[in-house]
């Protein structure tokens, strides 16, 4: 097994054949129907149906993309319980073979980013949570970084941090500029690149990544430009707006180096009208295969497909 | 009952004569003797070792102080059994008429900052989180600190959002100025006082706090005075080298406005040789009485012992 985990991405994109991973944001209100939650279940019964809709998840795609991409907040939002079911989602995504990258968005100093990046990275920790990846928020300071790269430097772990991100008002800190007239998101971009050149793996690729928003297609080219050693997670591609043509430039020129996420448009697939006449699963399966598809089509990933 | 937080919160500080706040961050390896972890602890057995120590901790503190932060990095770190660990030491803060600030440093986009909102603040959530106040990381943007300010102001709950942070690199983004000369900090310092503004309480604070580091004394001057409405939570006090007339610029004249939070500095108490003499949670009332006297002594917070 490689350990680097660059590496370990880099290769799962070509065997997958596409940049494309699958966000699970499993949301109550919207499990299908043969799993759909009720007033009367308890809170252990309604993280068991969380879980069991994410593991029937994964088995449908996990032929189909490199890796998963579990968002916390809402395993947290059913408590204890969620936080069990999340573990269980983990495990299972792993055993079938797919990366784990956990979108918590976590930050601090010191100390507590240590704890926070062992609680989610590597095999050694006491954490049922053991993850890929970890995205990460930058906002304290480049040294509040340093204690999460050195986990995912021991472990072969990656991270992706934010930096340029895919909401609409990401501009407010993001773009604001330093006398040099370089934006927040740039400063940002520098130091991850910095870092992931001085540690890249075969792939010529290092483990500390970037977070770059789909919507944002012009910072999409600039910053992959400005980090040729430096992986992409690409959230805000369907759902949120962002198409095939928006992503592009986030690629590098043999369809690698940056991961391109979607959420709803693939979980809650069953509820577009175009895949309603579908059993939920088959309905996840032909979004997933759509997206891959526009994607091969709309990017140099379609290179991927030899 | 009060429902307005930061009137809650005014009116703990008047009661307990102090606005120093203990920090729950409970690192296995500092626990002291008669609940220090061993190798042949199964993860539940160290959570439940981790879970007294906090409970006798709060124990030891409840009549001294308004407040408690839980620091969620040590809890997530222990995995599941951590947080189940987590609502225990939140629902015995409760009972003893502590207000509980979690300190979590959460932040994400739309629906995903509502499921976080919901996971920590309230009382309708599944979640057996549910606190009093929440920290919160504005990095992506302002949109996305609008799911959590409605979330607390729905459930009579209250925020504190990263805005000067107390480690040493926290210039890097924080002290970047935009086109008009304003730093990125009194972008996010004004957004915050016109949010506690339109919703001040009785006590003149409104339920969005600002966290300002103790190890920045002048920003904390400058901040007071730009922010009238606007709660402080003021981390760096003691162990990471704040002192008394560090932090009295972040309060009021009549000693309200901001929380003092130490955390290294009582809950290991018993690990200063001034205090080795004591039984554990001896040296932590010590330690917890001597900052009282130390912030009383160098701030206008005096002035509540009337």
């Amino acid at each position: 097994m490689l350990t680097h985990f660059a590496d370990r991405l880099i290769a799962a994109v070509k065997q997958k054949q596409t940049p494309l991973i699958v966000g699970i944001d499993p949301r109550v209100s919207q499990l299908p129907s043969p799993l759909a939650a009720n007033q009367a279940d308890s809170p252990t019964a309604i993280a068991n149906k969380v879980a069991s809709y994410c593991i029937e998840l994964i088995d449908v795609v996990a032929d189909l993309v490199p890796a998963v991409k579990p968002q916390s907040a809402f395993f947290e939002l059913l408590g204890p319980h969620g936080m069990v079911a999340l573990a269980a989602v983990i495990d299972h995504a792993k055993a079938k073979g797919l990366l784990v990258i956990m979108d918590a968005k976590r930050g601090d100093i010191g100390s507590t980013a240590n704890a926070y990046a062992h609680a989610f990275l590597g095999n050694t920790s006491q954490s049922s949570w053991a993850c890929d990846c970890l995205t990460v928020n930058p906002f304290l300071g480049a040294d509040t970084l340093t204690p999460f790269v050195d986990v995912a430097h021991q472990t072969g772990s990656g991270l992706f941090v934010l930096t340029k991100t895919s909401n609409p008002e990401s501009n407010w800190l993001q773009t604001t500029k330093n006398e040099q007239s370089v934006p927040v998101y740039r400063m940002i971009a520098d130091h991850l690149q910095s870092l992931s050149a001085a540690h890249a793996g075969d792939s010529g690729y290092g483990n500390i990544g970037a977070v770059i928003g789909a919507t944002y297609p012009d910072q999409l080219a600039e910053l992959r430009s400005a980090m040729p050693n430096t992986l992409f997670l690409i959230p805000g591609f369907g759902a949120q707006g962002g198409s095939a043509n928006d992503v592009a430039p986030g690629l590098d020129d043999d369809g690698l180096g940056g991961l391109i996420n979607s959420s709803r448009g693939i979980i809650f697939a069953y509820e577009k009208s175009e895949y309603a006449h579908l059993p939920w699963t088959d309905a996840v399966r032909q979004a997933t295969l759509n997206a891959r598809d526009r994607i091969a089509e709309g990017t140099s990933a379609g290179k991927l497909r030899g």
